[in-house]
């Protein structure tokens, strides 16, 4: 059996070069970040826990992945630049094999994004894993969520609702020639589910040119909500702008409307920015390689209204996605 | 049953006066610090896990306060003044009379340090708590593992063992008359062992004038083979003068040699100074309301030496706590 202190040299710690934004990394009492004047640190914890964020014998290398990539999506939604990370992990026993894969995924995605692990934790017990990280972004700059203004455009990036199909797949929840889909957009969708790409450098690119924002994690309509709630104001969405993803797309009407609404675990980032700001942000998501979708508008009535493609208002009910309420 | 967000809100959101070094606190996908020119960000996260790091139906209070000490404990060995702090809970349900209790015993904790929580994440799984904690300290001035110098003092705060000995009471590890405690011994041990002090005030007090430190939560003697390994250098302890807690302290002299050198969860301070500046040490102990006691010497040659009360040599054997190697 290995050590706590042997798993931790093993698999954890690398030979890195030094980076000015980390004056101490791993192995003492405490990580230091250096200080950057005018620059505050943006932080998220996010914790991911076995039969309910991932099923049970998931992927290692899938899951090295998704644990630090649902937390840069949140440091994406404030616009901010990933600097570190600590990663406290508590696992039934210590496996080396899971334990390489489960590295190997987390340190692929961190090194795309120049994200340091600099400090951490594990310990004996039912899996979990709970990734902080740290990000750089100029004091002002932050997207909030409280900046939204009626008026603004409302847009999302990428496609919705495929790892939400992927799920449904899994789960088994279509009844037998309810739904179609080839092996290849199956695949697709499991990729969205497993493998989340956070938009790191949209949230980047948007810092100046978008007001709100926030990670599409839970569902778009249950997120938007909490931006909504943020800025005193509502939203009109045109439902059938929703970006589906290719999987999603070629489902029935009501599956599109209600998975590209209130999927979950999408990971796309819902913003909003000021109509006069339209070629800005187009450049911003040229810049960044990521489509975007201009899919509603902020309106200074509170409540979130649905318009079809015909502009035409419609009732949809929509539940985001609540870890106490749905167990 | 409550929701995520009604919990959050229910027991975790408080109304408070505007912090300075929080630009943003709970509510967006990110918290933000303030930056502040040359102050480092010092940062350290412990997971706390049910039938590893506390007993199945351990008082919610108690763990709500150690959750947070055992974290504070680490900023206090940086010598950092604590900021902030995340939390990140897994609950099997969402039981509002431990999470009130809970919550209570972590702020009060967190209001003697003026230590904000600044965000976190819920969810339903087997009970895991993982906080992440932010200090500040100004650069150049942590109090860090590779700073033992050959000819240091070695020192420790307060006193060593109790906690173990609560434990062994709790797993009835005495032989029946191995050993004599009071009632009220064996409470001052528990509250060692439920509700560990960290010793903030004495790690700020020690800055610019301890050089190595580390917190002993492992056990004395496993946690300084940290700083020897880290400073390359060896130490001598006088193990007859260890400060063994008030209950230890009646136990026979293999008990009180073992637990003061590798009892584990004493949260209390291991560092080391110049002969120099004992002076300055008392002072900082006398600063802080921290009974300090000189432990040994740190030595050029490397190894973890014991001397007994008459000065001779002993040979002892310690282990130190390992997460997987006890399982």
């Amino acid at each position: 059996m290995l050590s706590e202190f042997d798993l931790i040299k093993r698999f954890f710690i690398r030979d890195m070069p030094a980076d000015p934004g980390i004056a101490l990394g791993i192995g003492d009492d405490c990580a230091l970040l250096a200080s950057v004047p005018g620059v505050q640190t943006a932080i998220s914890t996010d914790m991911l826990v076995e039969g309910r964020h991932f099923f049970a014998g998931a992927d290692a290398r899938e899951l090295g992945h998704k644990a630090l990539a649902v937390n840069l999506s949140d440091l994406a939604a404030m616009g901010a630049t990933p600097l570190a990370f600590t990663l406290a992990l508590a696992l039934p026993d210590a496996d080396p094999v899971w334990l390489a894969a489960f590295s190997e995924g987390m340190f692929a995605l961190a090194d795309c994004h120049a994200c340091r692990l600099i400090g951490g934790d594990t310990t004996r017990g039912p899996l979990n894993i709970c990734i902080t990280v740290f990000g750089a972004v100029q004091a002002g700059a932050a997207l909030r969520r409280d900046a939204a203004s009626a008026g603004d455009d409302l847009w999302v990036s990428g496609t919705l609702g495929d790892a939400r199909l992927a799920l449904a797949l899994r789960r088994d929840e279509f009844a037998p020639g309810a739904a179609t889909w080839t092996a290849a957009q199956a695949e697709a969708a499991a990729v969205r589910l497993h493998r989340p790409t956070p938009r790191v450098a949209l949230g980047i690119a948007l810092r100046g040119v978008a007001r709100a924002a926030i990670d599409v994690s839970d569902g778009l309509a249950g997120d938007l909500q909490h931006v909504l709630a943020a800025s005193a104001c509502g939203a009109t969405i045109d439902v059938d702008m929703l970006p589906a993803g290719p999987a999603l797309a070629t489902q029935p009407v009501d599956t599109r409307r209600a998975w590209t609404l209130a999927g979950g675990d999408d990971y796309e980032l819902c913003f909003t920015a000021p109509a006069s700001a339209r070629d800005a942000v187009v450049a911003a998501g040229l810049g960044a390689g990521t489509p975007l979708t201009r899919i509603g508008t902020i309106d200074a009535a509170p409540g979130l209204r649905f318009r079809d493609g015909a502009g035409d208002p419609i009732i949809l009910s929509t539940a985001s996605f609540d870890h106490f309420r749905t167990a």
